[in-house]
């Protein structure tokens, strides 16, 4: 699944929110080390899928009752909220995330969809006395103008003269006002910013953390938080038990002069307690909070959600249980008890890191002891604090957590659990391809949504299918080229053989997580679509085979997957690979592979990768060619400066349409790489395989 | 020519300096966005071919002076002048550079090789009353230990345990002592790192500005300041008038709300003037600084140097003239006139930047005005002013000069004359490359010394030759894997037909600059050799042909080059590519093509760069094949996002090898490339050349 820029990072999405124009590389690597993709939707134009996690039949639900309620009451009675003496602001700003910056989210937490009317995934609200505006970009105009009330602002986000957020705010209110903000909704980077931008016009941030406007106004129709039970991962698919993991976080503590952590997204928390939930589709997660400390780890779940079981799992492991919502004053008894604290302040939510702050601070007063701050870490570390943290809490140490590089490199287990999970989506695929192909060809009229459920069908038979791991991207013709396009029974095509059909997709297994995209023609490709899918397919070609020396980080190579592409003057508007958990979050960071050189984090053996290139022509067709390849060590003759040389060993073994492929352009070593793979596919997944789908493979995997 | 990473700018110069081990490439970026080859120099461990651009003889007059002075009289003088009541400090520093970061300097300012006794390039002495330590890297420690006397304690910078300077003065000083430099010899912000690294153990930088200790023990036998004639450099040559080009300045200091700048590189003022001059070896620069207001222009040079048509020339321009040493009186009567200064703090020195801020300070406390702080540059240029600049002059705006980007930019006249140039140059590369092929079939002994001395014979003939361009890196098997080798006669080899022979030349023209570097064996090339030989030619081919979108960073293609090593494991410790001067400096910014990724500059039509990657065996031969190539834009069929296309044209056209390209390596596309090139080799020289010069031509350019 391809990742749009917009969903590369919180801080990303942060500088959009704060109407920066665009972030240079280097500021945005100083403050945001990592592009954490699974982050991306903590953001008003980042994220994709979440609010459209739903099916259409509840959005529709949910829609009709919030015209029942009316636009009207609902900002009316924000409103009426602004005056309250304990609240007293002058305007309130509702973003899409969660607490804890995930890509999806649970229906509870979608209070910009709630007020606004607005179904799509990016976009912020900001609700001032008079005006009410929403942001969203490109994506979503049309969306929006539909969903919208006349009482809402369409600001269309990146058309030429629409402000941002600030710039509005400093334009609709007059100086000196009070801007609240649910703390739990914005990381502390993100309300750190939010604070500094707004100061220029002497608004206050005001931090309403004991309520959110939204759930006030929402009440009883409120859905309940998700109480799905939470599970153990096998340690067979784990690998590494709890206890070694926590190890590991403990040694990282200590290294860093630190005596505990907070750690709050929400695939972190899950790695390291080998444990999975159901609280969000597509990401096998559970909403919780993780305190680790040197000799206890504490997490803060619902009760409900743990059986006998998993509780025994955790009590093995040290762990005890505390309320979800026992949180802040956790880390409150934290800061009183003088605890030094790591908080990735990239993730970590404004509420936690306000209360230690304020906390320490009144624990110095009392005892008049003198707070340090920790020193900056001075390691040459690419996951490195961020310096613009001016107003740290003293005994904090802000730097990315320590979970977020050991989550990334798989071990054998993990590995192992990916490979066998990637081979039986293959089989999935195949059937899944044959049955297509064939009821194409007996022109049976079936829409994207139609395409996209029958793939769920194939996949649901596979041993240890869970769900799928993002909404399916089914383009026919022109929505191909839209790449987050995501079909609506009411409105989507029907898949032909007149033009290209671009489908990318990915599920959650037991063992393992998958994402992959392929672009098929049913009938006869034009030689300007051959051409296209051919250079797109050099490029997947060039970064599959390369070799680099450690240390390298992923943007290094993002250009080998673009270069034949250049040569024609032909390009795509996303990165070429992004990190992917091991039945974990179909988007993780640190790595990445992308055409933005802000992240400097190394491809390291056993991080798996999407290797992704494209090409969208407006209108008219989308290209788009991904398989998840893992890093490994090559053995090669030389190794220049005593170093490891890395390269790639791909996961995913589903043909590629070689009607597609403009052979006069491939040289015989790319033509050679075409048929390994094949022959790879069929070595591999035709065992799993037998009647049609079996000779489809057959076919599909002949040399060129 | 070849750019080591410790070539690559000042900042990282200070850095290496200031003992940093490695600067992250966003560190790096923040603080210095260029990468100025040409300042490379002006640093401990950067530089090279400075002091050694004395013929031999010379060198050996001044070295047998020094041992005649002794070590322990100039060691002893110096101490003495430590304690005069209007010094008093604990410590000096001398460096290698002049008061403009130049790669090549005067004589008269090789002060830290008076001192030392030490001829190489690279180096940092420190004198404390007790104590003499020199810092050199790893290309020097032999030749240090050969020419230091027993005063001196070696420090083997980047060797382990090895402390860095300012470790060192930490170790051997006691707290609160006073650290005294020449702030000429330090750019602002190299002086700014510095005065902070040492504030750390309460030590003070004297900034002693009025002399320079070594120049005072120096005494009369110190050399003259160089008096050479300053020339106008062409019209027809340079394409842009004085006065436009000045225009263009002022509309930058307009622009960015400034009245003034300061220029003191040699190669700005030079490009900006028109002029050139020869006080320094291999570039045609003249020592002088530049301060250009909103009417008026000063050059601050020896009048003595300006002949009547000079003197005319830059009186047609507004331009007149100053003394050299008036720069200092003149910048503080900017500074008492408030006037709003702009400066290049990577390039200014100190002493320039110290007197602004002073006079500044004093001219606000006489009449109570409160000076401001110029805002920092707001735009996304990635040129933009650094944040570090803690403590800048209230009026200053420290920014890169306005003339870096304009200068790498040709105009069609230097285009002209650079193709022009270097057609002439590999006329007369065809006629020594026949010579040298003929001589070592005979077996006659020639030393690498001999072969580059008739290499600049030939080259002497050309129409319009200057001089060379930097020290020809002529190194016969080993010796070639010595990236900066430079043969000396009493000990280089002879170039026989046994290995590999590497050749890095280049020459200064009337019209043009020329670097070029080419690997060819006389004999039979081991397997090994075609291999290593075969994947840097595949490198080189690769960048020449890359197409890529505007914008582009030159570190983007860097991969490009080193991918076909990376594939067998090699690679080479030296950036791909260097920005060149027009019948200017050889080496020049702000655009490189490097593994650091630092460098933002984007390649941009008219620029131009090397392409030059390598691959060095120690001890055993060294590749690497270079060319000159000019950033034009392509016509492509398509042009994604409705932007510019841009690639490469090759200026440089000289044979390759081809008995050391293994045939079985190439593919169809890059065979036929080095088929073109070859072509397009004898189409363009073959009308200069006649006899046997013109075989050879015609049999190295058949083709494969």
């Amino acid at each position: 699944m391809a990742i749009e820029a917009a969903r590369l990072s919180p801080s990303l999405a942060a500088a959009a929110f704060l109407g920066r124009r665009a972030l240079p590389a280097t500021h945005f690597t100083r403050r945001l080390p990592l592009l954490l993709l699974s982050r991306a939707s903590a953001s008003s134009s980042g994220g994709d899928g979440r609010a459209v996690a739903l099916p259409s039949s509840e959005l529709r639900k949910r829609r009709s009752s919030a015209s029942a309620t009316g636009e009207d009451s609902k900002l009316g009675a924000i409103r009426r909220l602004f005056v309250r003496p304990d609240i007293a602001i002058d305007a309130y700003i509702v973003p899409s995330q969660d607490a804890h910056q995930s890509e999806f989210i649970a229906e509870c937490f979608m209070r910009r969809t709630y007020l606004t009317g607005f179904t799509g995934s990016a976009g912020t609200a900001v609700v001032t006395k008079n005006n009410a505006a929403f942001w969203t970009d490109g994506r979503y105009f049309l969306q929006a103008e539909k969903e919208l009330s006349h009482e809402w602002t369409l600001m269309r986000s990146g058309n030429h003269g629409v402000p941002t957020t600030i710039e509005w705010l400093n334009d609709v209110l007059p100086s000196g006002c009070r801007i609240g903000i649910d703390p739990f909704l914005f990381s502390f980077d993100a309300a750190e910013e939010l604070k500094d931008a707004i100061a220029n016009k002497n608004h206050e941030l005001i931090m309403i953390s004991d309520f959110n406007l939204v759930d006030e106004i929402w009440g009883e129709s409120r859905p309940e938080p998700p109480k799905e039970p939470v599970r153990v991962h096998d340690i067979k698919y784990a690998g590494i038990d709890v206890p070694s993991k926590l190890s590991y976080v403990r040694s990282e503590l200590a290294e860093n002069g630190c005596e505990s952590v907070v750690i709050s997204m929400l695939d972190e928390i899950a790695w390291l307690l080998n444990m999975r939930g159901s609280d969000v589709p597509h990401s096998p997660v559970f909403y919780s909070y993780l305190i680790v400390e040197m000799s206890t780890a504490t997490l803060f779940v619902d009760r409900n959600k743990v059986s006998e079981d998993v509780l025994e799992h955790l009590e093995k492991a040290g762990v005890t249980l505390k309320p979800y919502n026992a949180i802040l004053s956790s880390v409150e008894r934290l800061a009183e008890k003088g605890a030094k604290l790591w908080l990735d302040s990239s993730s970590v939510n404004a509420a936690i890191a306000s209360v230690f702050r304020s906390s320490c601070d009144r624990y110095r007063k009392k005892t008049g002891k003198t707070g340090r701050q920790i020193g900056k870490d001075t390691s040459s570390d690419e996951l490195t604090s961020k310096s613009h943290v001016q107003n740290g809490a003293l005994n904090g140490l802000y730097k990315v957590s320590p979970v977020t590089l050991a989550k990334s490199i798989k071990n054998n287990a993990e590995i192992r659990g990916m490979k066998n999970s990637h081979l039986r989506d293959a089989a999935a695929l195949a059937e899944f391809w044959c049955w297509l192909e064939e009821e194409v060809r007996k022109t049976v009229a079936l829409t994207e949504v139609q395409v996209a459920e029958k793939l769920l069908e194939f996949r649901q038979k596979q041993d240890g299918f869970i769900e799928t791991s993002f909404d399916t991207i089914s383009g026919y013709g022109a929505n191909g080229a839209i790449i987050h396009y995501r079909p609506t029974p009411d409105s989507c095509s029907s898949v032909g053989s007149d033009n290209l059909f671009l489908l990318d997709s990915g599920a959650q297994y037991i063992d393992g997580t998958t994402d992959i995209t392929r672009t098929v023609h049913f009938g006869e490709p034009s030689q300007r679509q051959k051409e296209c899918f051919t250079r797109v397919l050099q490029g997947h070609i060039a970064l599959d085979q390369a070799v680099f020396p450690e240390r390298t980080p992923g943007f290094v190579l993002d250009v080998l997957a673009r270069s034949s592409l250049w040569k024609i003057g032909l390009d795509y508007r996303h990165g070429t690979g992004h990190g992917v958990g091991a039945a974990l979050n179909v988007h993780e960071g640190p790595q990445s592979i992308s055409y933005r050189y802000g992240n400097l984090t190394a491809l390291q053996k056993g991080m798996i990768v999407s290797n992704e290139p494209g090409y969208y022509e407006d209108n008219s067709f989308g290209i788009r060619i991904e398989n998840l390849v893992l890093v490994k060590e090559v053995n090669l003759a030389n190794s220049f400066g005593g170093i490891s040389y890395l390269g790639f060993e791909k996961l995913t073994f589903v043909p590629i349409q070689s009607n597609l492929i403009d052979l006069s352009l491939l040289s015989p070593s790319e033509i050679n790489w075409v048929n390994e793979y094949h022959e790879q596919v069929w070595e591999k997944v035709s065992p799993m395989l037998s009647g049609d789908p079996r000779d489809w493979l057959w076919k599909n995997t002949r040399p060129l």
